[in-house]
C-alpha cells in the first residue's frame, strides 16, 4: 500500500512510519519537516497536499500522527485558547479526512490520533479531554458516512516512553508505552477491516 | 437552590424546568424567549447574563439545554459547517461552564447537555457525534479542575418523544424518551453529588 503520513516526523509519527514501513511505501509529510509540507488547520493546504503528494498514485492510506493542544487550569482558560487545540488538533484532522474522502482509493483507510486523556483527565487538561474525545466521536460519526468501502479509525496512545522528558510530569502513575507498541495500533487500523474504532494504546 | 435554566424554553428545557421547579426557584433564559435572553455563544453576553439575572442572590446551579449542530452527509461537509456546531453547542456551553465557576456559590453545579449520537451514530450526524462527544471530554477535563466544590456533569438525551414530530425520521428504531424522563437525570446532576459523568437517557 501507499501510505501517507502526516506528523511523520514527530514521536508518534515516526514511530508509525518504521512500524509501516516495513510492509507500505511511506510518504512523509511535516509542518517544516518530511518530503512534503502541510498546515493541516488549513483544509487548503491539504487538498494541495493530496493533489502534489498523489500525482505519482492515488494513497490507500492516511494517518495523521500531529495536532497542537493548549493546557492551562479551567480557571485561567479562555476561550481562544479552547480554539487551538479545536483548530489544530481537530480540525486539521477533520480537514485531512474531508479530503482524503475523496482522494484515496476504493477501500482506503483514515487513521487520526487521540489520546489517554480523552478517558484520563490530567489537570489543566479539559481542551485535551475536549478535543480528544471529540476525534472519537468525529470518527464514530464519519464511519457510517464513509462511500467506497473507506474506512475511518482513530488511536488513543498513552504517554510515549520517549516522550517522557517532555510530558512525565503531567502524566505521573500513568504507564508509558514504547513507540514502537503504540505504532501497533495503526497498523491495526490500516492493514485490519474494523471502522470508526477507538483503538487504545493504554 | 436558585437554578439557572439556560434553553427553558425549549422541548428539553422545558422538561427541565418543569420537574426542577418542584423543589428548586427557577430563573428561565433564552435565546429570544425567557426572563433573561443570551448567546452563548459569545462569552461577554454570558458574563452579562450571570451578573445581571445574579443581581437578587447567587445561583446555587445553571443548566444548559440549549445548543444547534449542522446535519449533513460527510462527503458534503465543510468545515465551515462543523464550525456551527462547535461554536454554538460545543463552546456555547463551554462559555457558561467557564462563566459559571467564578459566579455559582461554592458547591454549586454546572449541567450541560450533549446527546446520544455521541455514542450510537446517525447518517449525516458526524458533527453531532464530535460536538457530543466533545462535551462528555470536557466535562470529564473540567471536573477535576473546578474549585470551591463546584461539579460539572452533561446528560447525554435520546430523542424526545416530544421532538419525534422533527427528528423521528432521523431516529428510526431508537426508543424514544418522554421529556419527564430526561428530566431526572438533570435532577441527579443538580441535587446528586456526583461529577465528571455523563448521565445518559437511553
Ligand atoms: N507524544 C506522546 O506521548 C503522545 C501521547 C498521546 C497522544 N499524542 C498526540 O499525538 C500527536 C503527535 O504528538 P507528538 O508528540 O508525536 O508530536 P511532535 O513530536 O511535536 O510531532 C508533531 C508532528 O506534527 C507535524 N506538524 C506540526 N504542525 C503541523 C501542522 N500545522 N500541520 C501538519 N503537521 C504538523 C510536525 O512536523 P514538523 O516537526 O516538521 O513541524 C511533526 O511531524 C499530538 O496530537 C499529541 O497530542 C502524543
Ligand atoms: N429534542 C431532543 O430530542 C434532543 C435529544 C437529545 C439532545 N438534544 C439536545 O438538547 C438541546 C436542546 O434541544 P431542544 O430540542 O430542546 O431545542 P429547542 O426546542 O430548539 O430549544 C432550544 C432552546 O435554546 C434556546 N437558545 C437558542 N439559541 C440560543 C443561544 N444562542 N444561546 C442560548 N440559548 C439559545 C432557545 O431559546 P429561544 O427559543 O428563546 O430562542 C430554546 O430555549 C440541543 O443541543 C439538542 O441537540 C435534544
Amino acid at each position: 500500500m501507499k501510505v501517507l503520513v502526516i506528523g511523520a516526523t514527530g514521536t508518534v509519527g515516526s514511530a508509525v512510519t518504521e512500524e509501516l514501513g516495513k510492509r507500505h511505501q511511506i510518504v512523509t509529510v511535516g509542518g517544516k519537516g518530511g518530503q512534503y509540507q502541510v498546515d493541516m488547520a488549513d483544509i487548503a493546504q491539504v487538498r494541495r497536499l493530496f493533489t502534489e503528494a498523489g500525482k505519482s498514485g492515488k494513497f490507500d492510506a492516511v494517518v495523521v500522527t500531529a495536532g497542537v493542544l493548549h493546557f492551562a487550569p479551567l480557571a485561567e482558560f479562555t476561550p481562544e485558547q479552547y480554539r487551538i487545540g479545536l483548530d489544530s488538533k481537530l480540525m486539521g484532522q477533520v480537514n485531512v479526512a474531508l479530503v482524503a474522502q475523496e482522494h484515496l482509493n476504493d477501500g482506503g483507510s483514515i487513521t487520526l490520533t487521540s489520546g489517554i486523556v480523552s478517558e484520563q483527565p490530567i489537570r489543566g487538561g479539559s481542551s485535551a479531554s475536549m478535543v480528544n474525545s471529540a476525534l472519537e466521536g468525529f470518527v464514530r460519526g464519519a464511519a457510517i458516512d464513509l462511500r467506497r468501502g473507506l474506512r475511518i479509525n482513530v488511536v488513543s496512545p498513552t504517554v510515549l516512553e520517549e516522550a517522557l522528558d517532555t510530558y512525565g510530569p503531567f502524566f505521573i502513575g500513568f504507564e508509558p508505552a514504547k513507540g514502537s507498541r503504540v505504532a501497533l495500533a495503526y497498523s491495526r487500523s490500516v492493514d485490519g477491516p474494523q471502522t470508526g474504532q477507538t483503538f487504545r494504546v493504554w
